[in-house]
């Protein structure tokens, strides 16, 4: 049988990642590659009570519940983003799996086939994925570590008059990169001025490394100017737990409401016991105090990773200090490519994701991802040797001239 | 600002039925409206049981899972599909969030806009909904008790090319209609011989309530023939719990794999702790006892309903004795307007879901569907007590000839 797949869905490959991941999944291999939180920090027990919690309060709990999500946990959350200076309504909020699916939810209300998004250059490979899913012209923007370049992107929006401008301003996927205040409030008159929406990605945030550091997320900005430039999507898969599916997104009711709508076609709702369970979690746990374990934890392995990869002593590599988050980004020297390391270094027991994948224009392709926070101290240390050695293999195959002392 | 939503997510409304459930969530009103399953069975204690178990089995069950879904819950899955003869392999199902998402998802990989879909009158109205959210032109085949008119349907499949037919052929949601075995292989027939997929949808298929008919799944027939005609969706939101949501969709890896893209871009994964949860329930739980339970409380509450409302001894008013799943279909005398009659039975404190909604064609305005499985025989007794005060005030209201004795 012809089942006539539609045309975007015969284009659209399985993302490199998922696909390493499968690859990846047994024992033998160090990956450095997946976004993963570390499993020891998970609060098992904590949420074991509150899915006890759950049970406890009768059969009604595991009826079907309300698209936009439960409300209790809505509540919960709008009272936690009000402490950080992002004030929202619990009907403000829509509850996600992911916050993978807020930014579905935003392609679905918002593109039209052939709409420009623009974005950072790199940028998650998975926001890449859904504009493209839904037949979006993804155009990147001229991007240092302060965030994009304004000029550029006042040119573009005039140019393009895109749909909307998504940015992950605060420890990015993949750089680490955290816009400064000026680029942010930069942003939100451009778009203002413009009449462009924001679309804010802020998985990681809350993992800061400097506990008195601030960086104001742009929906704080811009609620301080009456707020609506700016849709916000966050998710508790790396403060709580992945296997919950939880996030969401927040912003005005014109667009959380399209997006309940369409989250009502997509799948009616997500796991509403999940969603009471963490509820009971943010009602019994101290989740703050959970935040600052991992932000020591993930700072003490980002700076492992880093000294291990600095007594590599490896000639043209280089790498940033990201101040949270979850990833180092290196860029390796002019002519390696890092997809063709991978297969070595998979060979090697380590694997990590090739930069070219995160680009939107030319891929650089000399550029790789390496995640920290996954891996042990043992893990990191035995991890760094196999990237070595795949190096060195790598660069003994290629018959170049060893650029590592 | 100007938000500029798509041309579809401004044309979609929410969904009647999930406001009706909004307005109804409270206890004063007896809800003949949601297709809710009895909360009173709900396994819960064995619930609370799986969970443990895997929350017993390390931090790694709590990290990111597959997007085609937990493995060992997708062998389950497979074995007892094939013990209804229906052979499918584990990597020809992709778990989904509720079947819902997996209607989605084939939209998604199946859709260009414009295409046509071919759909029984009345029909899902959620499907409905997921299909004009993707731009398809739904269009209804004739349809009588035992199924689609094939004469009707050849004629559509010629004249329109259909991309698929959705179809729900065993205790049809909102009439409760099942196919008869001659019409499952006709539809076959037709299928392969004009290269157009089935879609079908069987939430309710477990649901039955004579223990010794046999309605064989349109996928078990096509499987006869060597398979790959059929796409095939279910669910244990009524097997099971709603709150979990998790759903399937088996069939042909070209289907299978494209929807898994899908799902990739849509969400990453549905809750991998809940569908380790379910796969400890039906590794530790007599599921097949639990749904003859099920069955034998649905047929005494669907028989009670039956009487109740014969014992009105309405003139003009006609409604099914459907053989399984969850609701009655009514048919109310010419000219009553089932929408106009459902304020009044707010007001009086029951609730239903009027017929219109369902259909694709002309809309049908004096049907009405009844939920029978979520309320208790007491509620039931209510809730018909009800209707008809609704029914007399309406016909009162309107200065119609009282056509109730």
């Amino acid at each position: 049988m012809n089942y006539r797949l539609s045309a975007v869905a015969q284009d659209v490959k399985a993302s490199g990642v998922r696909e390493i991941l499968k690859l990846t999944q047994g024992d033998s291999i160090i990956s450095f590659a997946g976004g993963l939180p570390a499993e020891e920090l998970f609060p098992k027990e904590a949420l074991r009570q509150a899915f006890d919690r759950v049970f406890q309060q009768g059969n009604r709990a595991l009826q079907y519940g309300l698209t936009e999500g439960y409300t209790p946990l809505r509540e919960a959350i709008a009272m936690r983003m009000g402490q950080k200076g992002m004030p929202v309504s619990p009907s403000e909020i829509v509850l996600t799996t992911g916050s993978q699916q807020a930014i579905d939810l935003l392609a679905r209300v918002l593109i039209e086939p052939g709409d420009v998004i623009l974005v950072e250059d790199p940028t998650y490979l998975s926001a890449l994925q859904i504009f493209r899913y839904h037949s979006a012209i993804v155009e990147s923007v001229q991007t240092d570590d302060d965030g994009m370049d304004m000029a550029a992107l006042e040119r573009k929006v005039l140019a393009r008059k895109p749909k909307f401008i998504y940015v992950t301003p605060t420890f990015a996927n993949p750089t680490g990169r955290v816009w400064s205040t000026e680029r942010r409030q930069a942003l939100i008159a451009l778009c203002r001025q413009h009449d462009v929406l924001i679309v804010e990605d802020d998985p990681y945030g809350e993992i800061k490394f400097d506990p008195s550091a601030s960086y104001p997320s742009i929906y704080s900005l811009d609620a301080r100017d009456g707020g609506g430039a700016v849709v916000y999507t966050s998710t508790f898969s790396k403060t709580v737990v992945p296997a919950l599916r939880i996030g969401w997104a927040m912003g005005h009711p014109t667009m959380i409401d399209a997006m309940a709508r369409a989250k009502q076609a997509a799948d009616l709702h997500s796991s509403s016991l999940d969603q009471q369970a963490l509820f009971q979690l943010l009602n019994h746990f101290d989740i703050d105090l959970h935040i600052t374990a991992i932000r020591m934890e993930y700072k003490k392995r980002m700076w492992l990773m880093h000294d291990l990869l600095t007594q590599k002593r490896w000639d043209g590599v280089r790498w940033n200090k990201p101040a949270g988050g979850m990833f180092l980004w290196m860029t390796l020297p002019e002519g390696v490519v890092a997809e063709d390391l991978l297969h070595v270094a998979v060979r090697e027991g380590v694997a990590f994701v090739p930069g070219a994948e995160f680009f939107c224009g030319a891929p650089v392709k000399n550029t790789l991802r390496l995640n920290f926070s996954h891996s042990s101290p043992q893990a990191l240390e035995a991890g760094v040797e196999r990237l070595d050695r795949s190096l060195q293999h790598y660069l003994n195959e290629s018959n170049r001239t060893p650029i590592l002392t």
